[in-house]
């Protein structure tokens, strides 16, 4: 294990259509990639490039999402996860098992198609982190 | 305008000396900076490297500091703001002064030594961001 890309930063937001406006015409962003979604986490999803990482923009998808309880007290959305690559997703797990680390559910394939999985705000110092296997090509 | 790098995660912490404690000993990184302390923001900053960017972590310096409220929202810290780069400082305020987005104090020197400004988070979809001028020469 080593502290590897900072692939994306998670920011929650009540509308993805708003938000692409927002980086589109505020922040002009040259790179806002399709939305999709990804039942699984009962999210939308939505990627803006940076030169270097990327915005992952999601918003709740159906009413149990696990955004809902986020937004209500976040209203306008904001800054949700850190996501940081590893090259194996279950060695990834393993060492943060070993350190006591509180992993969030199991290892499943995240927004990138690669295997992730989150930890615990509680014990990564107030921050929600997913770890997420590295993409086979460069995205 | 368009969107630059993201230069780096602002993420909050009671403690700098804990929190580099927690990315040398459970995230690994590598490239740990020495902290120092940057009074005109009223904080103590320390930066990680990622491959791609950086994790800025800051602490409150005195007790008027814009970190105190947040620290006590958020006891254990947590993400605080965003920060991309911009070619032009001047050019860049004037533009989101254009598009009515308030910006929160004056143009000054941050921890990267080029100049910043601050957004407030409440016009940028709830992400307090800062906006800095790309070091001339990279990091």
């Amino acid at each position: 294990m080593k502290l590897g890309r900072l692939n994306h930063v998670g920011v929650a937001t009540p509308s993805i259509e708003s938000s692409i406006a927002h980086y589109r015409e505020t922040m002009r962003a040259e790179v806002i990639r399709e939305p999709f979604d990804l039942p699984e986490q009962k999210v939308k999803v939505c990627f803006v490039d940076t030169p270097n990482s990327q915005i992952e923009l999601i918003e709740p998808l159906g009413e149990d999402s696990p955004l809902t309880n986020f937004l209500a007290k976040n209203p306008l959305g904001g800054q949700h996860h850190l996501c940081f690559e590893v090259p194996d997703i279950d060695e990834a797990r393993a060492y943060f098992e070993g350190k006591g680390k509180r992993i969030l559910g199991p290892t499943r394939i995240g927004a990138h198609g690669t295997p992730i999985f989150f930890l615990h705000p509680k014990d990564m110092e107030g921050v929600l982190t997913e770890i997420m296997e590295s993409p086979r090509q460069a995205h």
